[in-house]
């Protein structure tokens, strides 16, 4: 127990830390009447859109947690509701501090790189640790709270369906809070675009532009509310799935239950401190290498996590080393005798496997960093090849860019097979899972280094719109700079770490099926053709879920464009610089929008599991329902996998060549092959902000909501 | 054997009609010099390019010949040489008749809209008779020639070898031609397009563009040579398949057995006989609807093709309704005992089901025929919703075609399952399996209704270069206009019945392991890792592949585009008229590209599978090697079909868009719509004629060489 309560502490002191860090960042200077006034502009409209979105997102959101009350008890339903509020406070707070910060960063950086690069960055790292520590609070109280005056086991059911029912609530609303914050920020951003810098011939930020203060709204309530809501939806999931198939796969390890699911949780609480200690290492050192400055923070964060990693499993399991005994698949196994998982060798482990395992995960996460920077930085040829191929067109552009979405699945695809090979030789599935665990420990610095983005991004908006000096603006680009890459870093990171997560949910689901369902003999064979049917299922719903995304982007920025195009056409005072355009009637037409378009495909991963298993069943029986189910959670795994790589890398190297032409290659702004980069960047926004990260999330809410259909359905037996 | 037999019979009969229709299409009016002359251009540059491309493929073929016959004996090898040589002879016949039917097709137009479509149907129908006619000779003959004079038993091990070597043989040169073809047509159109349309501001087919010939080349390598190798594969492929799984599956049917392989071939002469029916009904009735006319073919071949069937069925298994006892799968079955398939229930079929699992088959190529029409024609949601979004940028116009892409794998993939389920429950992989065999039963009209696309394709060029009458080049406009929809339909078809294929491969696969390896006890459940790290790298083959195709046309249109300026810097006289470009020198360049790009790519398939099963098995011993590179072998499938489906249907659905545009919608031909869907258009070639339907002869590709390297590591133990 006390091992839980270590944790609770350290996921407060995330908290004191965010706290802290925000009154510094609040305390600095506002800049001028101009600039505030502006901010004010963004602040109130992402304000407003937050509380519409989560207005109907609790609606839904209560609904669920009423069906979960009845269908499985009231523990999974108050952990369904700690899970969605909380998800819902982490977006809010990381928005917050992102729409203050953004101006006061605008202010800093007209007195230097440095100012403004420790203020970007402190409200990210605000956002980071408040993920972090909300989300292992959330897990570790519940946990306590069940296990202490509740007083129930830790491998209970009611626990193990409490835990996965908290999961739903962050997954659930974590895909509304993505996929409406992605249209959103979107929409506005290529309606923007089309209509300011293709069609009017105006900057990026011209204040002249109505779309473009939603833009700047859509920054921090995509890129940060929902990529918050996102991390922390991971987070829980990945620590929580592997307390749960911990509790599931190892019901004989005696005093040792307690500490092998207070581990992950202690996990995360060592990444915070050396999250925390990190932070105070992004400095530029003189330099202006801003990319260089935000590894040295990343790199002092998992370098550091390596030894109290090791310090905590030594602490939790009494020395690491012992072993721990043979890893038992209870579903094939009865008392006494040995066991395989599956066919496979029998797994036994150590606690020097377990933190072999985490240093699989730590080093996954350095080895996606590294990949994706490759794949969406200037310096490197992905990029670069999309930036020569815009010289001949706006075809070219495009073709190459999808060329190198396709690619760039490979190399992490690879590294996860390794790290999935690696992790399980060493301890079998928990082995995965505390690969994933450890990946996701690192939550706090990726979540500071993303978050970081929308900030600097508004920042250099405001000081493009308040007409400050341009060498403000050429700071913030220098900060802004990275910000495409910090981005996809984040969603490559996001998307490995839910691949290793939603297959420890796969083995959550086959164990629970040992137990709920123990005269079922399921066939999960390749040889079942019910397999195969379910893995087609599995991965056409990423297929259809983006569909679904791109086609609700391309529409609200149409009506962007339609809405803009009236402005300019129904007061000429606009473009001449003499009237102010109507920013908010904007935001208000996106906001309504992407609520509009935010509910039917987040609502695709909660049904499809139930159909496809009603449906199964009732054509071929039960058993092959089950089976059809099984595969469907794999099929989503490999076909998310890959929609969601190709597209977020795709999407942040389309939007680099721009940059990277920008900068004075091929042409520079205003050529033909800036024109064509520009279309390749459209095309990229909804494939990097929208539709790709969302697939993370639905990954996850699929393999959860079949975990809650056979807890409902072992109880209407 | 006279059933065997008669299928021969059937074959020549094609073959006949193929020759007897090709003197009456090259007897008609090759129109005038002028005509004679450009058409004589695209000849040359066709002929020149096929000659090198068959040559290159000749030495990796020469070589892999080699290699089957080192490994697996001299019968597969010769099977191999047989497949290899006579896919080729497809592509080169079907090449030969339609760059000769171009230019009598825009002739013929000049007299009459009916005239046209019937003198470039029969072209088509040429190729599609041959395609099928050959392909059901290459192993009616050789299967006979096995059982026949060299007096093996229908499920030899040899001749099992054999047909497996003959279909890998197939889909090797296939491959080749399809990316290859693909590579050219769309490195030419592309480049033609960006440098004539977009730079220049000269129309299509303009004969100042230096690549127009290379354009009209293209068509009739890629669209007509490559497609009719692709078909001749996937015939071989499954019919070869059925037969070898029946061989597996059913030792103990006794002197069912003969009757039962050769009931596949009598299902292709079958059809052969009610596609030569059909071809007669494609006339226009009065009216100018080509759709129309196409389809009264195609349901008159399918409509005929039921009580055929029937036919067959009942004469070859002597009485349809015949019990023809329980399918058994010999792995898992020692004698006497009853057993299962895989975990599912066992399955017993009679005559009726395989007649049942026949219609399954027509019925998937009817619905898929109809969906590919409703994604891709320019009367639906999907084209106009593209046209739509084209007003507002290329942007725009990209992200709704990506969207639709997207969505346009929804509906085949649910009929496809919906077909495995339906033939599954009736007579198990075998119900599979003639599911797949008749589909493909009907190729020979399906080619046809494709390869009349490329024909009046180069009609409509050789009549703007000609500088014939308007209403000639309207006429071949009109009958241009469908060939859009037809050729998506094929690519359509090709990948839904090699998505049935390649699981009857799997099933040979597992069955195969069973029968080389008996004692080895390989875990194909999901719960297996190394099976989830087999799906995994199965999904990202058709990502890398198709990213490597993409990258090369991309690369070649760049080519083709600084060859086309510096012929305009070079000559003014060219934009001027006054002289004429050097159309050989940009086909050459195309050439030597094509080739160059096609190979590496085409490799991976044939390495993969290899690499998957040596590296696992080191790493976690040789039943988990064989897990994996089962699991690979199905990740393929899964993950190709919804590339190769979204590529083909999203491409067919940008060029048509650009279609509708043309016709007089959004602003019409020069307005912006109009340049933001001659965007979509050139990233929708290389999806839709490269990287797309080359993934289809991939898939099998994989499959083909895991049989091959199961009998190879066999031999050598």
């Amino acid at each position: 127990m006390e091992l839980v309560y270590i944790s609770i502490g350290l996921g407060l002191l995330a908290v004191v830390y965010g706290f802290v860090t925000s009154r510094q960042v609040l305390s600095a200077s506002a800049g001028n009447a101009k600039m505030q006034e502006i901010a004010g502009a963004i602040q109130e409209g992402a304000q407003a859109y937050l509380n519409r979105q989560y207005t109907t997102i609790g609606i839904v959101g209560v609904v669920v947690a009423v069906l979960v009350g009845a269908f499985l008890g009231i523990v999974p339903a108050i952990g369904f509701l700690i899970g969605a509020v909380l998800s819902g406070v982490a977006g809010y707070i990381g928005m917050n501090i992102s729409v203050r910060a953004n101006v006061r960063t605008a202010q800093a950086a007209s007195t230097g790189l440095q100012e403004g690069l420790t203020l970007a960055f402190r409200a990210g790292a605000v956002t980071g640790m408040l993920v972090a520590g909300l989300a292992l609070l959330a897990i570790a109280v519940f946990f306590a709270v069940l296990i202490g005056p509740v007083g129930l086991a830790p491998n209970d059911r009611i626990v193990i369906d409490g835990l996965v029912g908290l999961a739903f609530g962050a997954s659930l609303i974590s895909i509304f809070a993505r996929l409406g914050g992605g249209i959103f920020t979107k929409a506005a951003d290529v309606g923007a675009d089309l209509v300011g810098k293709v069609e009017a011939g105006i900057p990026e930020d011209d204040p002249r532009n109505p779309a473009v203060i939603a833009d700047n709204v859509g920054d921090n309530v995509g890129d940060c509310a929902g990529m918050a809501a996102d991390l922390f939806e991971t987070y829980v999931v990945t620590v929580g799935a592997t307390m749960v198939l911990t509790a599931l796969l190892l019901p004989d390890v005696g005093d040792l239950l307690l500490p092998l699911m207070a581990l992950p949780l202690l996990i995360g609480g060592a990444c915070i401190v050396t999250s925390i200690i990190g932070t105070y290492f992004v400095r530029l050192g003189g330099g202006t290498n801003v990319m260089g400055a935000m590894y040295k923070g990343f790199i002092v964060t998992a370098v550091l996590a390596v030894p109290l990693i090791w310090l905590v499993t030594q602490y939790a399991l009494g020395g690491v080393g012992i072993d721990m005994g043979t890893v038992l698949n209870p579903q094939t196994l009865a008392a006494g005798e040995t066991a395989t998982l599956g066919e496979a060798p029998m797994v036994e482990f150590t606690g020097t496997a377990l933190f072999g395992c985490a240093l699989i995960g730590l080093a996954l996460t350095g080895i996606i960093i590294w990949i994706t920077e490759y794949y969406t930085g200037t310096a490197y040829r992905p990029v670069r090849s999309i930036a020569k191929a815009s010289e001949t067109g706006h075809g070219t552009n495009v073709i190459q860019g999808l060329a190198i979405s396709l690619e760039s699945t490979a190399l992490p695809t690879l590294a996860i097979i390794a790290a999935i090979i690696g992790a399980y030789q060493l301890a079998g599935l928990i082995g995965l899972a505390y690969g994933a665990t450890a990946m996701l420990a690192l939550a706090g610095m990726v979540v500071a280094l993303d978050a970081y983005g929308p900030v600097t991004d508004n920042a250099g908006g405001i000081a493009e719109m308040a007409g400050l000096d341009d060498s403000v603006r050429e700071k913030t680009d220098l900060l802004d700079a990275v910000g495409n890459t910090t981005k996809a870093v984040t969603k490559g990171y996001a998307i490995g770490s839910a691949g290793l997560a939603a297959l420890v949910l796969f083995a959550a689901y086959t164990a629970d099926l040992g137990e709920f369902f123990p005269d079922a003999d399921v066939d999960f064979s390749l040889e079942n053709p019910y397999v195969i049917v379910g893995l087609l299922l599995g991965a056409l719903l990423p297929y259809l879920f983006g569909a679904m995304g791109m086609t609700a982007v391309g529409r609200a920025a149409g009506d962007v464009v339609t809405d803009v195009r009236e402005q300019f056409a129904g007061d000429p005072g606009i473009m001449a610089g003499t009237s102010r355009p109507d920013y908010a009637r904007t935001v208000d037409l996106v906001t309504k929008a992407a609520i509009k378009e935010m509910i039917l495909p987040s609502l695709l991963p909660v049904l499809a599991p139930i159909v496809v298993y009603f449906v199964i069943t009732a054509l071929a029986g039960q058993e092959n329902g089950f089976a059809a189910l099984g595969a469907l959670l794999l099929g989503v795994i490999v076909g998310g996998l890959f929609v969601a790589l190709s597209m977020t890398a795709g999407g942040g190297a389309w939007d680099n060549a721009k940059k990277y032409i920008e900068d004075g290659h091929h042409g520079g702004k205003g050529s033909e092959a800036h024109k064509a980069a520009v279309t390749g960047d459209t095309v990229g926004d909804p494939y990097k902000d929208t539709a790709g990260p969302a697939v993370n999330p639905m990954i996850k809410i699929t393999n959860i909501v079949a975990l809650l259909l056979l807890a409902a359905l072992a109880g209407a037996q």
